[in-house]
């Protein structure tokens, strides 16, 4: 744990006033990030100007200081937790939007400006930024950036990184740096605005960000198809994902997070359901009928008409908002009664190819018989992104033991089936120690090349993404 | 200019086998690309497997002779013209599609494939990659990959870049890495994948590419809408891209390209016309009409009916396939027409904001009457991405020199207008000495020190992209 020296204190208040602070209650409140793990930084910063953060990284990297951004810290990763001390940099202070241009799609905003926030200014102009992570509400657009953000809205509108379209970040050397541009297409360079994109604050600090927007669609309608068994439903997902009307959302839940859903939840779902898909699409009034038929099809099979061939059970078609909200209400019931199951739960977001959904799931149904714990997989079938949720006591230290080691098998198994650690939810802290595993040597070598090459000291958030 | 020693030869004549060409009539056939410069290389390699790709670049490293990746020599900017001389690698022989996995929406190729093969390839499967340059039916992926090519569809479905899932590729080490997962989500370390695509050859060769594939749509739709003059066209591209239904393709042509179109190229255009759009909508048969609709009306503007108000003169919807082609004649007619105006042409892909597509084109006109020379603007309004063709001839030393001073100023314009030099066609020989205006010292420097880590000895393709 680093201690800053008084002359790096004295610099930092100058530069900042109000905006550095030190009082051990105050840097608690930006310890911990929502992975649990927590560390005091050293110091806190809160600037309001891209001079002022280019002046604080200058400060901290003559005295080897780390230096760790943070939104609002929603990751679930450790990504944001200081564990080498130093300044946290929270951007809060830096929360405007600076521009909405409707006619070349983008907008301008600080790194600071909340999710939700940027929505609800884009409502009027009839667009959106397509990451909708869980935390939309209250997490930063920064945030979203540096750990790659997605949502279930992903399989049809991209995650994070295909939604920026340029940003100006201050290095590990406190140069400022301006990548790509804020046009919709680009050949000039290298892209260096989609490597900061997901680097989790280890390569620059974001100080703005250009963003690519869509028009909002006017409607949007669910489908819930209800399935004998995961294999009839992830050939469904193969089905639906090889026609033309890609779903704006195609979510999955397996034979142990139905029955959560059902039993525990309280949601209206058959005995035989071994697994459920909600569709849903979006689109203007007059082709939704069309495109929602279209998904119907596919999630029925190439049938003569009889589902029972692909092992559907069930396909409702919620006609309406109220509808849709009732069909939605299964998946909703599912978080809050994982926590009937155990006191702890790990949640990891692998994804593989959607063809290797089966395997993973049946693979994961295998690792929870073989180490006795519950495991419930659901999660964003489109984009084969599924979250792998182990349920155990932490204060038993056998279960505790049994858990981690499970959860190597998950990763082991994910990454033999042409997956990877993280669809959305990032490295950080939780799965460095797996990156071995997951990236061949010579890759994690040119990865900590690239690393020195943005911040040559490593005072950018130490001890994240890369294993040591 | 490199001359290989004796020692290399027979090590990569060893290596390669009938695959090692030095004689120079096989040379000369590798010297140029589209660009029309040419260099001599000192050798040419046809590898066949990526374990010969590493064992040539150990090879040449070792003896520090430059190495220049090449797919069939369709780019424009001389970003394959092996100026150092040195090995140029053609991947003609690594020209196998691995797979097509449909519901993974997953192919994986090697280099050499043409884009019009994969195409052919993945059709049967309801499938396409969405990259379509002009050159697609003789140009290579790897080459598309290198050079982050585009085309028309990018408009909807992106470039190069937006397309990839996954490549595997040989540094300038010589070492294989092993960059994203053939998954549509990741969050797995950094992004080195798209830093790849687009870096011409510089930092790494691509030995094998997991492409994102899309569903083909069934039916497609053309639209010819006519206006008075720039500004109103121009209007009418920020509002068909502010409206949900994104046309599939939205080129532009200015007065100077229509006058062309029909004065010289036959094409039935009126004499009042100032500026004109070709959009088309793609999709299934059932949704087709209403999308055309929506750009019919996004088109005329938000009048009581009369297009008048918006500068609309005609619009025109092709009903078949015939009618279609009959509409595309006149932005068909106009390349092969451009040559009756000089025999020398510059042709340069510049990209603005959409909504600066007006000052864009009346710029360009302004330092075409400046510089007494013709200069005629057409190409993909929906991305910005303008092709702006400066005739003249060459032979003439004035106009050679006025037309190089003029399009030093296009590109100053551009950057004035928030906008870049390249689009799709990218930097390499030409417009390396303009990446200083484009891009800030940090940046650059930050740009230098990545190629660094990917190729410490600077033997990728030197010479090309960065300037010195």
């Amino acid at each position: 744990m680093s201690t800053l020296s008084s002359s790096l204190h004295a610099e930092l208040a100058a530069l900042l006033g109000d905006g550095w602070r030190t009082d051990p209650s105050e840097r608690l409140a930006y310890a911990y990030d929502n992975s649990r793990r927590e560390a005091l930084p050293d110091g806190v910063a809160l600037p309001q100007t891209r001079e002022q953060v280019i002046a604080l990284v200058r400060a901290c990297r003559a005295q080897r200081a780390p230096v760790i951004a943070r939104g609002r810290g929603t990751n679930t990763t450790g990504a944001a937790v200081p564990v080498h001390g130093g300044v946290v940099v929270s951007f809060e202070r830096m929360n405007r939007i600076l521009a909405i241009r409707p006619g070349d799609r983008c907008a301008v905003v600080e790194p600071g400006v909340l999710n939700g926030e940027l929505q609800a200014a884009l409502k009027p102009h009839g667009l959106f930024w397509p990451p909708d992570p869980t935390s939309a509400g209250y997490s930063t657009v920064g945030g979203n950036l540096a750990c790659n953000a997605g949502g279930p809205r992903a399989v049809k509108y991209g995650a994070s990184r295909d939604n920026v379209l340029a940003l100006t970040a201050v290095t590990g050397t406190g140069e400022l740096i301006h990548c790509g541009t804020a046009t919709t297409k680009g050949a000039t360079g290298y892209d260096l605005q989609r490597l900061l994109v997901g680097s989790e604050g280890t390569l620059a600090l974001i100080v703005e960000a250009s963003l690519r927007l869509t028009p909002a669609p006017q409607a949007r309608r669910a489908l819930r198809a209800i399935y004998r068994d995961v294999a009839s439903a992830a050939q469904a997902v193969a089905r639906l994902m090889a026609q033309p009307v890609t779903p704006s959302m195609l979510e999955f839940m397996d034979a142990a997070a139905v029955r959560l859903a059902r039993d525990v939840g309280g949601a209206d779902l058959p005995l035989e359901a071994g697994a459920l898909l909600m569709i849903e699409a979006d689109g203007d009034v007059a082709t939704l009928p069309s495109a929602i038929e279209a998904l119907m099809r596919a999630a029925d099979g190439p049938s003569t008409g009889s589902g029972q061939a692909h092992g559907l059970i069930s396909l409702d078609d919620a006609a309406d908002e109220t509808a849709r909200e009732k069909l939605w209400a299964a998946r909703k019931a599912l978080s809050p009664s994982l926590r009937t199951l155990a006191p702890g739960k790990i949640n990891e977001d692998v994804v593989v190819p959607v063809s290797r959904i089966p395997h993973l799931v049946d693979g994961v149904q295998a690792l929870s018989r073989e180490f006795a714990l519950p495991i419930v997989c659901f999660g964003h079938a489109g984009n084969g992104n599924l979250h792998v949720n182990l349920l155990y006591d932490p204060a038993d230290a056998a279960q505790d033991a049994r858990a981690h080691a499970a959860m190597a098998r998950v990763f082991a198994l994910t990454l033999s089936l042409g997956g990877t650690l993280s669809g959305e939810h990032g490295i950080g802290l939780a799965k460095r120690e797996f990156m071995p595993q997951a990236i061949d040597a010579p890759t994690l070598a040119l990865m900590r090349a690239v690393k020195s090459a943005f911040d040559p000291d490593g005072i950018l958030n130490p001890g994240k993404l890369l294993p040591d």
